[in-house]
């Protein structure tokens, strides 16, 4: 009884958390010790999390110092990474390393938009061919209503995509430097409820999932959604050699046979060797949402022989970061930020030219383990 | 100097951990202080993570209890959950108390392998025959040879993917209560070398990536990767109503646009509300590789209207879970696998079926609010 | 020696082609006498095929007639098909005939762009964004290089997709009643050759897949290529029950588990039963690209169970038709083009709302026969 | 009335066909007087269309001859193409003299089984569960339903995916020299009936869409559907230089950025230039099904620079050809199946072979042309 009430406790307060903590233990005759040794405010992860009990601690690490010049990020950078995956650290950084003798990544973000996808009900084709055309001829209207709902938020275009009784709008907002998931979730209902009211039409879903979020989806893959991002370096022969152990050739077959080839006939989208470890470590380092490691897995990466120069880039359609809201707030993960001096207004695409570069080195490690044949045996001496 | 000394100690203690951390306070000019508050022994960590300075605390919460009869989870589960994203843990919660109204879920998994598939170089089509021909003939060598790297795992099959000068074979294996990627990798490696060194046939990358690992790929939404799993429940009729706000008519026809049809029409490997959500959340309170979320996403929901009651399943292929190794020998993560009795031999497929309740849940009461229109309003209320 | 001059004959007239036929028979040892019995003018076949020996003789029946009210097509239409596959027309017929009987089909079109998407090479991200930047800023000089090369063809957009030292262009074009891949190829060309000239890009190939034609291709699906058109009927209660003995809820039941579920398992890229089949019947008889049959089986099928009527719809992102140029210009092809009035300027929307409407006869026949468990035993009494 | 009467002819004789189609061109106003023009018997088309009103005559010319050393087709082939796409027959046979130069190409067949994959109505997991037991106990009683039905085909294997309430089933069958797919569906059906009358199990569709037939599905290209057949060929360099006017680094260059890397952007199943256009042109002068198509599309190209000369290689996972039944009965289709010694029994793996090889060449071809920038050129010249 008492546990049940514990375990039904919704407040907020440390003390909260202490009587649910004490009817969790009762209720699954566990000790939870570890967990309870948290040392940040419970009250101010009152936006982050309920029913809270306590907190994992993760281990964080950091790779780096890397040299970036990109369109936002621009200097030295020693990244912040929370793993569990031994060798995972050590592999990056001796990416950033080599990407360092080279002279540094470059990178560039080239489209930023968040989605939101709602699917409507409407009647028949006629029907559907009528709300379109009010929603082209409201426009006006629509923004107001999205005003009306953020003053971070802007809209930037709504796609249709007509399907007989089902309409799916793909709403696209600039959200400044919030992931904006909420955002646009909230501004895409005001423009279904006016769309509703106007036309007859009825939001059956405020996503539709051509978002789409947290799912592998094409659409993303080619259309974007957060930050499009490129990053590149380019490692001179010498490096190659005396670094990696390997050459230019051997990687760049690697990667064409592995990357490129096996991953068309494994029906994958994206094309890349392990893209989601570094985005998966940079993500909870910093707050962001863990489950768009999924966008982050859509990367393509490609290499090629200059010469005996090893040009490598990727590409990452589907960089979901924020520097504000959302995971930002908690205190371990703002020390992280401000690491990068990635922490509040203005930093978004900085972050995401991070994430881009940190992926890079991650693929390059990789990519020259597995060229020079040692990818079984590096994990064997890192013993994970 | 001291600074860059410091960056580059590679010790395991906790004064390297000090060291190291106060060279990265000093490089980025941050103070690391909620970090530096860690609790765990750093030792401990060292097969998990290098270069630590510290931890990132993520807030634990619960959801549940959810009943769930399954072939191997059976009573009644409080599910540990860390996470950020406000809301998740209620919508989780509201879902299983749904659940347990309708009798709570059943599940089942189907298939249990990990596999790792190398590219081999071969020089063309009669020297590929030549190799698949040889290892056809030669598997109890094949055996004997992954013997030599794992006691615990055993080769399940080996499938091979000519391709020319390419040939892919996926090597299946049997990893007990480990994720057992690592296990796949050493044996898969000690594979190759035995082909390389009987064929003439060269070994380009351990990881052909048609394993594919952490990569959104269709041949593990097909053919299943780690485990295979489903989860269903039964919501009556009366309880749809009472507590969901909606009908089952409604939730089935969100689903079917939403998840189905708009799934579709974005081009999405998997069908579902938010599956990544609650794998995350899951994955990283219990010490599981979060970048194998990815795997998690390809989940299919689907509901039916049983004469007014709801019926509701998922359909995960690809839950790469273990309760043994990698971050499972945290404490953190040990207490909160404890919680579910999972923890070490034995459990791996318990904790599979609880996945996939616990996704099944968060899918439920996802649909419930989109069907009755509350998402953004949700949201809105606590406040993410 | 003879043999070999013959079929090394490059000529057009009929003489020719009797030539080389005579060769063929000579190298193969095969009379080729129904091969001969072509009627139609060789000469007339020079843009169509080289080293003609006659022709193939398919089958041609009719489906319909059936009743459209389309954006496009407005009235009673008999269906040329050309098959070899028994009960298709039959199917399709029957399909037609149940759709009259609830007063016909709409259809539309929504979007009309033939797409090409060449590849160049640059030299990084800094070129990359040059020759971008440069493309942003000379439309004017790109659309007059298009129209140096074309007079029915128009530029709309070039939409860009950089990856490092590769930089896609997709270029989108109006192009009239042509199916307009050959126009908007040579116009691509165009377009690379001014960029290489001015930005020192380097083009790879005039396609970099990104179009993309004749290959089943997510960006198709999602953004379209050729017409993207949507088709729908509403089946009255007693039509379905006594002209199809199911019922609306088996039908939509059927497409659920095997369209919607049954595709996202298998990892398709569109969702229907055999749209291929009627694509591929209606391409042939008409001059179609065969090829472009790919496009066409990427249509998503949806049924809905509206209080017992059956509605029905099909929507195609990608039906790459013409009704001048190409295959249109043979004869046999050309009458029937004809019968629906569908030859020449002004008719390829008409065409592509034909097209979906024979898919839609064709979805609704068979999805009806496998919900009333008949499939097999059509096929078998049909004897194909 | 007359007209109408004559539209419902369902007759197969000669003058059933000059019925039907004088009433269809009462109906349309049109002529079809080259429609008419045709020498195949009706009665012999039977089997293969419904409401033949004539024939359309698609323009047949070959390419090759090319010497092919395969493990089925060995020797000199002259290949007959229907087409009507300009320049397509010449690209073709281009690409076999260059190949003949190397000294031919090779071929394999790796897999060969046709599928059918119902999905079945079940309770719940547990009587899912359930019928998956009584299949895999009751495997001679499936046998002995399945040779029931044909003496032709043989049930090789069932894979099960199980998802809740629906169970889908992948029936793989040898189906010596037909096609199959008839034989498959007739023969799944038996099996389901059984099922159903042994488990209580539905068959909702004999075809749950996992087949997958004439979709473009993951799963056959992963795990093949008819016959998986892998081509290649080696150019010497200076053949490649002399005739192709381009060397081998820049065709695997043009491979490399073209067909893999722009195919993953743009989310493609298969990695290939035009390889619909040789399977289209190849099925339709031998009566394949040209629906099929889609199958052949999903191949993959890879190129490698090998010391300046050229390897090309296609893996073709879903090649679903026939030599006995459907198209392959009529006259001109058995003449063109004749040219290859490829009619009737034990020839189907022989006729594999040869698509694959035809769209090796073709392959080969053009993206010569691409990387000597001379595609836009060539079709000028050609004038399709």
């Amino acid at each position: 009884m008492a546990e049940q009430n514990g375990l039904k406790n919704r407040g907020y307060s440390r003390s909260d958390v202490e009587e649910r903590r004490a009817a969790a233990e009762a209720f699954t005759g566990t000790r939870l010790e570890k967990i309870s040794e948290y040392t940040i405010d419970p009250e101010a992860s009152s936006k982050n999390i309920e029913n809270m009990i306590g907190t994992v601690q993760i281990p964080l690490g950091y790779a780096g110092p890397v040299r970036i010049a990109g369109g936002h990020a621009d200097g030295e950078f020693l990244i912040p990474l929370a793993t569990t995956e031994g060798a995972l650290v050590a592999s990056i950084s001796r990416g950033m390393s080599v990407i360092n003798s080279g002279g540094g990544a470059r990178a560039a973000v080239y489209a930023d938009y968040m989605t939101r996808a709602p699917v409507l009900r409407v009647n028949d084709i006629d029907h559907c061919n009528k709300v379109i055309d009010w929603i082209d001829s409201n426009m006006d209207r629509i923004e107001a209503a999205v005003a009306g709902t953020t003053s971070h938020g802007k809209l930037h275009r709504i796609d249709k995509y007509p399907n007989g009784r089902s309409l799916f709008l793909r709403c696209l907002y600039e959200t400044g430097d919030a992931m904006g998931m909420n955002m646009a979730t909230i501004a895409t209902e005001a423009i279904c409820r006016l769309i509703e009211k106007e036309t007859g039409a009825v939001m059956v879903s405020v996503s539709g999932n051509m978002c789409s979020d947290k799912k592998p989806a094409a659409i993303n893959m080619i259309q974007g959604r957060g930050k499009t991002v490129v990053a590149e370096a380019r490692i001179p022969k010498d490096v190659v050699e005396s670094r990696l152990h390997t050459t230019a050739a051997a990687i760049t077959d690697t990667n064409c046979r592995k990357n490129l080839v096996g991953s068309s006939m494994a029906g994958t989208l994206g094309a890349n060797a392990h893209a989601a470890n570094m985005v998966a470590a940079l993500y909870i380092a910093t707050g962001q949402d863990p489950a768009q490691v999924v966008g982050g897995s859509m990367t393509i990466t490609t290499c090629e022989d200059l010469d005996g120069d090893l040009y490598i880039c990727v590409r990452m359609p589907a960089v979901e970061v924020g520097t504000v809201g959302g995971g930002t707030r908690l205190p371990c993960q703002q020390e992280a930020l401000r690491m990068m001096d990635c922490l509040g207004e203005g930093k978004a695409p900085k972050l995401a030219e991070i994430v881009a570069t940190t992926v890079l080195a991650g693929e390059l490690s990789t990519l020259a383990a597995q060229a020079a044949g040692q990818l079984g045996s590096a994990h064997a001496a890192l013993g994970r």
